[in-house]
């Protein structure tokens, strides 16, 4: 009895065991690199045009690096932000990219980061809708919270609907 | 003193307070998605090649869906496995898709999962190395993990290698 006892323990033990780098254990990556933890992030972007399109909501594409302190600066108010994170949840589908993908597109004037671009659910890339800086349109800083959230009301004004009204 | 003492615990507080859905708290997502906690996986298939590329290291592409029996199951030993996940940290660039990409070569004979695509740091996609399954070439269950490991070494030979030899 104790013997199987031991036994079954070792074997449970030894199901649980699972890989650990030479370098050491690694905390895992999440999807919303820090932008945002309780919103639903897409992981590729035709994911996200998936969503956007099935869920006519607008699509915001966030460009950046972790190692960039704009980046850092500007996630930290982001991710704090309660109106630009709920926002976010219940009216948009939400992606970062820390690399460009092939459409051009979405660099219409360079690829910086941090970089916001918002798509119609259309598909359309709204580039009409930028920031304060004229050589850098898509780009914010942590200061320009509320003008990014005046943004967010106008990419959910969608395209479409517009066409129709 | 004890007010503003009570005054910085509020703003301390506040400011630490983050958004959380009414639908309750969510768990963040991982980019390994339960295959492997420990692995460095690629957001995206653009990214994914750019690292094959620039480390010449050949790249897996492992597609699935979380609501998908086979795949949980696969995921299962594959996550649990310390050869897999130890080679495929030390040896392979990894990337893990839902949604399938505009690249019609990573769906060679369709789009089920589980499905295991390897590709060669040089783009070629290696559609050659194949599991037990004719009618779903790229298809593996639980049984099939050394089969995997064979593949998986397969793939570690460099076609540019292969050519230069």
């Amino acid at each position: 009895m104790k013997a199987s006892l031991s036994l079954l323990l070792v074997l449970v033990a030894g199901s649980c065991t699972l890989y650990i780098p030479k370098s050491g254990n690694r905390v895992p990556q999440t999807l919303s690199r820090g932008w945002g933890d309780q919103l639903i992030w897409a992981q590729t972007y035709e994911e996200a045009l998936y969503w956007a399109r099935s869920r006519n909501k607008p699509l915001m594409v966030l460009f950046h690096l972790e190692d960039s302190p704009h980046c850092l600066a500007f996630k930290k108010v982001f991710a704090e932000n309660d109106t630009i994170q709920r926002i976010l949840d219940e009216d948009f589908v939400v992606i970062n990219l820390m690399y460009d993908t092939t459409d051009k597109h979405l660099s219409p004037d360079g690829q910086y980061v941090p970089r916001i671009i918002f798509v119609d659910p259309s598909m359309a890339v709204r580039g009409d809708i930028t920031g304060r800086y004229s050589n850098r349109l898509y780009a914010y800083e942590p200061q320009d919270l509320d003008l990014l959230i005046r943004n967010m009301e106008m990419a959910k004004k969608l395209l479409k609907s517009q066409l129709l009204a």
